[in-house]
């Protein structure tokens, strides 16, 4: 290792973390800190706190995303930017955003330590909402941030019993008073587990993440009729929740056939009515996604999967109407963040990967207002999403270092 | 027809209906009058304050099903029962249940009418909560009067949104005096629409019901294991939708091929948890029912079912419990009553054809315990459990009358 490299301090990171994980258990080792819940709430006091002891400036916008400022020399100058988020899914882990989030701060009380001062000032923020498990869609502070969601929308948008983003906001208090979306970045560098087994089985430091999978999520609508499960002879059915099956059965297959180049399909969300035992289903709703990293395999994923939803259709006797949901594409980042990370992690000696990320992550929506990179960090099995979702300290410091010493260059710029 | 015979007043059975279709209204031509709700609650009242009109005693059990009794002569001997259900679907029609119960009224007040008294008693019974829209299982009170079920198994039952059939008697003041199960009945005829659409395409008069369909629910649990939609291979997942996925998809091509001879596959039910964008299934519950006139169909049926559920928890990588739900057999009814019906059509001309149900009824259960058999009556296509169940008057008179004049005959022997 070069000798003017810094590195964060392992013990603060990790007990940093543990404490974290406290907020929001659930299952004895996952989380469920769903967005703008009381227990995100109380992380985010933590955060905040934490924050605030570092000698950094907090703004909250009417969103709720939250922004630290360590300042630098300049005040002029735009801050290079590091976060994530501290929100998970409804059975979660332990490090899923939060990890990316307590690196940033973590890069803070760095700095601190060794009372240097940057050019430009270094800003830590956790954005709202990045899973989506309780309000649709995922990623919906930095969307909104990057005005691809409109403010009124977003505090419009109500979880499954009703209660909106703007009542859960003001509940835990965080509508804060910061305009949305009017700050500028020199750059955005975000660290993140890697959700994937790639890292963890090649046994690789870190991954410098060049873009994402092309991703489409479809919303379908099928539209049956309900009626007597026995009275009703088979021909004359129209049984929406077949029409689903057929539907989940052949987007799962079209997924499997496409494993051999990591091509995925998921259905992950379901809803049927009436529902109920003695009748078959007038209405079903489904959430399907599919991902690849060619965009010529992606549409030819598409072609098949608009023609297992027809066949379905057809052979249940229902209509399906597709809709499209949020979406990405492959070349996401920029440029001069992945050579800026690629040159540091070789001063750091870490062996690394480009690689395209499968997952959703706010820095595609922030990768349209400044310029962006991600860093990857391996997780045990690539288990995310569950609170089995594990990591090591050891394999941890790499890309925590990697983060602190790209950030500090590219705010001394 | 025969000189001795009783007529029903068309018009007043009308009327009567019509009546009844004012409560619960739903989608304009169709109703939701769920068991025990508040729209339950005023049919019952309704149906009480026209039967104590119609010179009745009314008894309620703790359950909440209702006995309203024409004196016989002979007060010692057990009645004639004649019963169906107030109660509907979710998205129901006018006349499933209902039109059972106030043809049994139709019978008394056409025996007040003419000053008739009879040797036994006349008794019209309101079963409680026939559907299971709302509470599971279906056909709740006749099971729990034949001890199929317990008092206090019943009492604890708990809708979707957790409130207790205990409460929701007290809620509507149907948690009666009269001990459960604690009467004898002579016999037991039900008249009910078919809700197929066999007597409706053949232009019979009606059906005489011998027994059902072979019938079997089963409830499948389904674990596999949550995690990250996009970054976990297609070969790491257990996605417990895609499970039930391929199980509805089989189970309904299997009803296809049982279509032939009027075998019937649905799956009726889905249960998806976390059931979230982002995430896969850790858990799926699937209620399924199949029925054939053929017991030896069906138990192939059941085969192929089981080969089915087997293969799509390989393909799906998942575990799948089976678990029996309620489940009825072929030889139900009394030939007794059956000869009743048979020889009481012939002497009112009417065309019939015996045939066997392809829905449950709280006549399975009450066969148990008196000489039972049922009448149908043809619904235009066949359709039921939908807002477009529809009847004719004239087309159901013929069920009507020989209901009232197969109910005399036997109180009067």
């Amino acid at each position: 290792m070069a000798t003017n490299v810094l590195e964060v301090n392992p013990e603060r990171l990790w007990e940093t973390l543990e404490r974290s994980a406290e907020i929001g258990r659930f299952r004895e080792v996952g989380l469920r800190r769903l967005a703008l819940s009381a227990e995100d709430g109380r992380m985010r006091d933590l955060f905040v706190e934490w924050a605030r002891a570092a000698g950094c400036s907090v703004e909250v916008d009417r969103i709720g995303n939250i922004f630290a400022r360590r300042a630098g020399r300049d005040p002029s100058l735009p801050p290079v930017a590091i976060g994530s988020h501290l929100d998970t899914q409804i059975c979660g882990g332990r490090y899923d955003g939060v990890l990316g989030v307590l690196c940033g701060l973590e890069v803070v009380r760095t700095l601190n330590d060794r009372g240097l001062e940057t050019k430009r000032g270094i800003e830590v923020i956790c954005w709202t909402n990045e899973e989506g498990a309780r309000f649709s869609p995922p990623m919906m502070g930095s969307l909104a941030f990057a005005k691809r969601l409109t403010l009124e929308g977003v505090l419009a948008t109500r979880d499954d019993s009703g209660f909106s983003v703007d009542e859960a906001l003001a509940g835990i208090g965080y509508a804060g008073k910061a305009p949305l979306g009017a700050r500028a970045f020199d750059a955005y560098i975000e660290l993140h587990i890697e959700q994937a087994p790639t890292l963890d089985r090649e046994g690789r430091d870190v991954g410098i993440v060049v873009g994402g999978y092309k991703t489409q999520a479809l919303k379908l609508t099928i539209a049956g009729d309900t009626g007597h499960a026995g009275g009703t002879p088979m021909a004359m059915r129209r049984n929406a929740l077949v029409g689903a099956g057929y539907v989940i059965a052949a987007v799962n297959d079209i997924g499997l056939a496409y494993a051999a180049d990591e091509g995925r399909t998921t259905t992950t969300r379901i809803e049927s009515f009436p529902n109920l035992p003695g009748t078959y289903a007038e209405q079903a709703k489904l959430t399907i996604d599919f991902r690849h990293v060619d965009p010529a395999r992606f549409e030819s994923m598409r072609a098949e999967i608009d023609t297992a939803i027809a066949a379905a259709a057809r052979r249940a006797n229902v209509e399906i109407e597709v809709a499209e949901g949020w979406s990405w594409g492959t070349d996401l980042f920029a440029p001069e963040i992945i050579g800026l990370l690629k040159t540091t992690a070789d001063e750091l000696g870490l062996s690394y990967r480009e690689m395209r990320s499968q997952a959703g992550h706010d820095a595609y929506a922030v990768a349209t207002l400044a310029p962006t990179a991600m860093i990857f960090t391996p997780c045990v099995d690539g288990i995310s999403h569950n609170v089995n979702e594990a990591i090591e300290l050891t394999r941890s410091l790499p890309g925590a270092n990697l983060l602190l010493n790209a950030a500090v260059a590219r705010a001394n710029r």
